[in-house]
């Protein structure tokens, strides 16, 4: 008898037209951002239900092929990169609304809807899913959720892992975890979705989700501050969290050359809305439930930081045309970014108290090494989250490494995350012991062995295993 | 050569003064709540350090007897109970406050501290530590993150979980895992955190934690509501919810039968807030920023409730006092529920939506079976947590095992949690199964497997295992 090759037994699951092989899978599975084809794999599937997803881990552990799942496509550090030969699970067929239950305000979606998708099932039904991104129109649910995405709300609903109430999920050998619970306490046992979200794969793979929803905010604040010093940032923080309750929902700092530089490049789509030599400037939005007291709260807090010399100068937002383009000093990065390439992107958190001091040391490891190096720094000043842009110029074959070492080792100096939001996946992966204690790593790795003991899902990413040491 | 003692190997270890033997243990560690002796430990340490935690796990782990950590004594479900023999590792001696910073608002203490000396020593900073519960005093750091402990202002701030940045843990390999960052954010590889919070001392041994705290807030506003139906109650937690914008932080609903009970048992303390006869009450307390405005806004909010006949009375504290007053007729419960025992207390969780029909039928399938049980109901409405307390006289031996049954025969129909904050222990095992997948514990069982293979660390507890099976 000769054996069934791989291509049936694959077609056997999830039918011939969800399976392509090799060349006939679509550039877009293996590219990058920018159209460049980076990878190799050796299959597609499509599968359309974690029963398919589960029968397709079954197989792939059987004949030992490795397993890379696809969402959107939006990951920044490769964790969406399968291995050469490898099968790509794509989830976008399976893009179900199951439920949705406005008195408990849970959503259960299926994991290969979009963001998008999700946010505005909630909308229709009177509910808000704090969960925001840029990418929203292509990252989908599994994807936020396998890498725990922060995002621009965070500071006051926290990220993808505290909007999770329930999830099912398929692991290596096949079980298929269900836990689809819309309850907002469980401590029944232990609480296993925390360990999918923000694995990047890499422990099972998220088939679908019970997400929590809030009532929409009745209204929105928005306002640009300028500021002369850090210390002043943190200073306004503190007491914008205090004297606005719990409406604080967006705390998003720019230093002067990010906030010079994006506005000065869009300076043909809008003008800058307020002068372009201060140190710092904030993007502050609050959300609240009464749409007359609350905007004039707003400016009154907003107004006494002024008039104590905390904030130099605020344009608040007068419509939701004036919120968009304040949003969009921060947002509208596309071109500007593009311009810098061949630049650095970097993500890192530290502790609030050392945002100022990270900066400078970051800005000064870059500078020792690249005196030319330009630096954009701006980020999530409510999270401790801080963003990097760094363009050195065409540089060598060791450009990345060196820039990477001065960042990295300047986070690992201060104690801080090389990871804020974005994950590990394939290119921090050789950073991680910047940021986690050798006794952090080696528990990942008892984890990774005993829910994946042959390596199957997404290897490469997150840990580096010794059995696939160099 | 003669084998040393165990009793001389653990006092190499913490040293003499810090071991006790047998019955030199004082009963404190073998009782349960009501004074009585129930386990017979072998030995008694008190480490002072995680790295003699980690010493006695090593040598538990080579003699192949079981670990108990006690924090504050004060869990409901059993987690805290010795098999017969085994150490008890009790971190009464590890109550450091080891850093505040103010700035990040993170507070770093050793995981023997009570809950109470965390709350006070965040006070004396002007921050927060939102999560608080009855036991407070008792209550240790370590016990509420390895219950994961809920409380009254979870709807807000969430439970124990939530508010855990950092985490020292000590394996029972020996492995210390140090991540005491104060980041608000990091996804850098997995968040191992998450599986040692809740997870009742199986997997590890929490030593030192690192809290989120928040700024103190300027105001807090407490109601007590009556209103006619549960319909009503759920309709007026939705409306707070938005209207209050980010203020709502408790929301803690009390059926007739416990108001009625409860006020009436405690009338010669304090005379009831209002009268006995309303089908359902709620407790409301809100937090802001605004000492003026908070007041005056919440009072408009719950006027309107009350002109458009949804809540049906109201009393709103004007001081202290009167805020103690309203708490007490949910909180100063030790003399009535006392004078019912014996009787059984259950804390369960469903959906938001499913919270009256669970409260039916649980009552109705205890009636079914204890035609003259009496039924106390209450619990935090936000949160879809229920609490029963149910007396059905003396009964016989299998009086507790029938009305777990009616109580988590219908959670289960229901598809709620058997366990919303109290955890599973002992206690509440073999009911594991009730309100989690076979996928589900499965998942489990092979983390616990991988963490702790010779099942040394609170054995019985949480899972049955297969090597235990009776």
């Amino acid at each position: 008898m000769i054996p069934e090759s791989i291509d049936a037994r694959l077609a056997a699951v999830v039918g011939e037209r969800q399976l392509f092989v090799g060349d006939g899978i679509d550039a877009r599975y293996r590219s990058n951002r920018r159209g460049q084809i980076i990878s190799a794999p050796g299959f597609l599937v499509r599968p359309g239900s974690a029963e398919e997803v589960s029968a397709v881990l079954r197989l792939a552990r059987e004949l030992r092929i490795s397993v890379t799942t696809q969402g959107g496509r939006t990951n920044t550090v490769g964790a969406d990169v399968p291995e050469k030969g490898a099968i790509i699970i794509s989830l976008e067929r399976m893009t179900a609304i199951e439920d949705l239950d406005p008195l408990s305000m849970t959503l259960t979606i299926q994991a290969g809807a979009t963001l998008q998708l999700a946010q505005e099932t909630a909308e229709a039904a009177g509910l808000f899913l704090p969960l925001d991104l840029g990418s929203r129109g292509s990252a989908t649910v599994g994807g936020v959720i396998s890498t725990n995405a922060g995002g621009l709300r965070a500071i006051r609903w926290g990220l993808a892992r505290d909007m999770v109430l329930g999830l099912e999920a398929v692991l290596a050998d096949g079980t298929i975890v269900r836990g689809l619970k819309k309850t907002l306490k469980d401590n029944a046992g232990y609480d296993w979705k925390h360990l999918m979200i923000g694995s990047e794969g890499t422990l099972g793979i998220v088939t679908r989700a019970t997400l929590r929803l809030r009532p929409i905010p009745k209204s929105t604040m928005t306002a640009l501050l300028a500021l002369a010093d850090f210390d002043a940032v943190m200073r306004l923080l503190r007491e914008l969290d205090v004297d606005l309750g719990g409406q604080l929902s967006s705390f998003e700092v720019m230093w002067n050359d990010f906030y010079r530089y994006v506005t000065v490049a869009n300076r043909a789509k809008r003008p800058a809305p307020m002068a372009e030599d201060h140190p710092f400037y904030v993007l502050v939005e609050a959300m609240g439930g009464d749409p007359e007291g609350d905007p004039e709260r707003f400016k009154t807090v907003l107004m006494a930081a002024i008039d104590r010399g905390l904030v130099r100068d605020a344009v608040i937002a007068q419509s939701g045309r004036e919120r968009n383009d304040l949003w969009a000093v921060r947002e509208d990065l596309l071109e500007p970014m593009t311009a810098l390439l061949p630049a650095f992107g970097f993500d890192v958190s530290v502790a609030l108290s050392e945002m100022a001091r990270a900066a400078a040391l970051v800005t000064d490891r870059l500078r020792a090494k690249f005196p030319d190096a330009r630096i954009y720094t701006y980020g999530h000043a409510g999270d401790g989250n801080l963003h990097f842009v760094v363009s050195v110029g065409k540089g060598g074959a060791d450009t990345e490494h060196q820039v990477d070492e001065a960042v990295y080792g300047g986070i690992r100096q201060i104690g801080g995350s090389i990871s804020a939001e974005h994950g590990i996946g394939a290119l921090k992966r050789d950073w991680l012991s910047y940021s986690r204690s050798e006794g952090e790593i080696r528990l990942m790795t008892m984890i990774k062995a005993s829910l994946d003991p042959d390596n199957i899902l997404n290897p490469g990413k997150v840990l580096k295993l010794e059995s696939e040491a160099a």
